[in-house]
Parts: C-alpha cells; structure tokens; sequence
C-alpha cells in the first residue's frame, strides 16, 4: 500500500527470519480450520496471529482479559497476509511475534509463520486502543515503552 | 507495503467510492460472526469478500466450482483489510468489488463494504492460478481480458 | 437421550417431512465452510439454523436484536444435529424450522435442512430465556403463546 | 431422542463426573470463539471436541492424519452438545473423552467440558467409519477392540 495513503497505516514489512522475532507461540492446526482444498483456509490464520498476540500479551505480565477488565480495549485496524506456502492438518506452526512499531494510540504486530523452520506465511496487524466505548484512547505506557514509541 | 519488495504482489489502492466498483453483494452479518467486543470479529470480514467473489463468478458465467472441477483453483495469495467501522449482528452489508488488475498467473481483487451507503472497510486479495496439485497456471483467458491484462 | 434424565430438556422428533414446517430460510454454502473431506464441516450447521432461526424471528415481526436491546435473551442449552447426506460448496440449502414447543422459560426448534428437496440434515435446539445478567427469565407473552405453552 | 427411532444412533449418556473419562485435553479458549453475548459461541464446542478426538487418536498410537491418507475416514453421523455453564474468553478448558460404543461401521464418544473441575458442557458425537469415496466400511480392528465391540 502506497505510503502517501494516510489512512493506511500498516507499515512494517515483516521479516522472514524467525530468529529476528523475540516471541512465538506453537498451535496445532485444527480440522475444522481445513477447507475443500485440502489447506487451511486463508481467513483462519487471522485466527492464529491473535492468539499468539494473546499468548505474547500474558508473557508479558499484561494478560488481555484483565486489560479488556480495565476497560481498554485493542481493536484491529488492518491486518495484511501474506500466504507463501499452505498449512495442513495437524500440522504444529510456530506463530514468530515482534511488537513493530506505535503511535501515541495505535501499534503494529509482525508475524511470521513457520513449520519445522520452514516460512509458511507472514502477516502485519494494526491495532488501536480504544475506551469500552469504542473511542481512540492512548497506549497504556508500558506498551509505548515495549514499542519505543 | 513498499512497492520495492518483489514478493508482495498486493499493489492496488481501493476505492472508498461503491459506484467505482462493477458489482456488489449483500449479506446479512450472522450472530456467530460478532465477539466479544460486540462487533464482528475481524477475520470473518475476509469471509464475506470470499463470498462476494464467488457471487461475482457465478455472476459472469464462470461459477468457482465448475473451474474447479475443470482443475483450475484460485489460491489466495495476499490479503489486506481496513476496517474503518465497525459491524453488528443483524447489519446488511454490501460489499463491493472489482477485478483491479492481473498478471499471466495471479489476479488483484478490491473490496469496499458498506451498510447503508457508509463505509466500514476496504480490503484487497491477491490469487493465483493454481493446477489442482497446487502449481502455478495461466489465467483463463476470460479473467485476463476481463483485467485488461 | 433417554427421557428420564431430568437435566436433558430435547425432546423433540424432527420431522422428515419439509411441509411439516412452517418456516424455510435458504442459505447458499459458503467455501469457508468446507473442510478437507470436501464437505460442508460438522460445525457449520450450527450456524445454519442459528441464521435461520433469526430470519424467523424477523419474519414473525420480533426481530432477535431488538429483543436483545430490550433485555432478553435466548441461550442456547442444547443442540443436536443428525447428518444424513453431505453439503457441499456452493449448493443452496434450505433450512425448515419449526418452534416445537416451549415451557415457562425455555423452547424447543427443530429443523430439516433440504438441498432441492433431497433431507441432508435435521436438527434440534432447546434455548432458555436469560436475562442481560444470564439469569433464566419467562418467555415473551407472544413466544410461549405461539408454541401453545 | 427415542431409542425406537432407528435412525438416530446417538445413545449414551455422558457422565459427569471428569474421573470416569480415561482421556483428556486442554485448551485455551480463543477471542473468536467468543460472540456478542460475552460467552464462548455453541457452534465452537464442536471445534474442542474434535480436537480432543484427535489428540486422543494421537495418544493412542493412530493419528487421524495417517488413518486419512489410509483410506478410512471418520464422518460424523450425530452430534449432541448441553450447554451448562458458558465459557469465557481465556479459559483453560479441560475436555474429557471416552469412547462410549461401537457398532460393526460407527462408535460413539462422549465429553466432559470442566473449567477448574467445574462442569461447563457435556456431549456425545456418534462417528461413522466410510472410505475415501464415503461408503460406510468396518471399524478399523484396534477401535472395534477398543470400544469392546
């Protein structure tokens, strides 16, 4: 997406080194999350990036459920896939996690998906913080820290 | 994502404007579609432009599963969303889409989603022509001169 | 489920006969709802007769959300699903349902899933009327009334 | 149901008590899973049971995987699940299995659902064996043995 498009912020490019990456997560692929093509539907691994951001957010000691508790909430801004080889069934995928970069309310995850150490996809999601009501709220300071923001 | 990555093939910008785009599909927003934070989760969007590209086939003459079991599949290769707004239970969305451009093996879809003339989000999927053994192939000839490619 | 386990409220036979029931809501199958066996997965009826169940409700003139904003909700307590013949990717369905009876607090639906005529599918759900806090709650006048209770 | 309709197989009666289940596994509920109700959607049960069936295939030496490129699959013939207590986003849920009974071409598992011991969810699906082509065939030898069929 081209850079002078404000209202895109996705920015990062995602590395396919999955040393470059401080935290991942392992899921073994379900069958229901299969499709007629014998792989693993392509909306599912949005499924799989959130709960490595779940998994790397409890890691960190600011586990979602007490923040969602606080009243702060992550909504997902945009989100980009890159599919570069399929998922199987039963499959176990390593999902590679890096806080990319952040704004004074929004932040970026990169993510690398690998089997074996083999790159199957990699993606970016863009969050922004938001009250219970719905309304852009600024990052919790630990988070903008985490970020260098 | 910058154009001088070779292996990001995702390049159109969509519209923010539905009369720019040739066809539109509407669906209703299921309940199991919505989460926790009231609104749909945000990996069922890519289902509804899933569902709208199929309608757009069928629309053309060339139905999915009759390419299909001719041996031509469309694997997905990149996916972008924006989501601007969020959506409820119980909306009719209608999601907007055109074929925004094609090389010999792979195509670039672009979404804009909309309920009652509003916008929510804009997306892009990138396809390949896959054999049914999952290698590259041509376009059918219909889908390049449909692009202009 | 035997009878006389108290804590099993399903009790219902559904029909094998398509004009038994009052209500059909078509449903075109969706890819993202195939598995890797090349049909429609297990779980994925289950949104099948909640879809239509909500039509119902519309078509009776009490739209689902609009009973939610007042306060009331449907739990689902049980479910059970018989399949009788696979569906597959892109075949519409139509999902005949019947409000087959109800107590002070609770209903029962079932529901005959036809493809052209053909029964692939029958179904129960028992739901319970919860209050917003989850409490059980009376049915809505109108409700118990139409299930004769 | 009835036990005199012949048709529905479905005939045990899950216990309820986790320490009469010879098997069980454990999984963290994800955010999707969950709807606008705050709670774990009824359709994503399905998803638990069935990766518990395969991890407990796994365990006893006969992935589903390796039974599927084989020639025998497992398709799924009924389906019951009681909704007692609702699941919430985050939860460890420990799913406890057994294989309930056996026929000549189908078996029977039911499940314990229990968050900290406390019962959430009970089920039973019923599973019939059928060849690639998805005629019914013979239980496998080790599964009849199992079952004591």
């Amino acid at each position: 997406m081209p850079a002078t498009v404000p209202c895109v912020r996705l920015s990062v490019e995602p590395s396919l080194v999955a040393t470059d990456y401080p935290f991942s997560h392992r899921i073994r692929v379900r069958f229901a999350e299969t499709d007629a093509m014998g792989i693993v539907h392509h909306s599912r691994y949005l499924l799989y990036l959130e709960e490595t951001r779940v998994a790397y957010l409890r890691a960190l000691g600011h586990p979602y459920p007490e923040m969602r508790s606080e009243g702060v909430d992550y909504a997902v801004l945009e989100c980009f896939v890159q599919y570069r080889q399929p998922l199987r069934f039963d499959e176990e995928i390593d999902v590679h996690l890096q806080l990319a970069s952040a704004t004074r309310t929004s932040f970026q995850m990169s993510y690398l998906v690998t089997v074996d150490g083999e790159v199957r996809a990699s993606g970016v999601t863009v969050h922004g913080c938001v009250t219970a009501a719905g309304r852009p709220t600024r990052l919790p300071q630990w988070l903008g820290e985490l970020a260098g923001a």
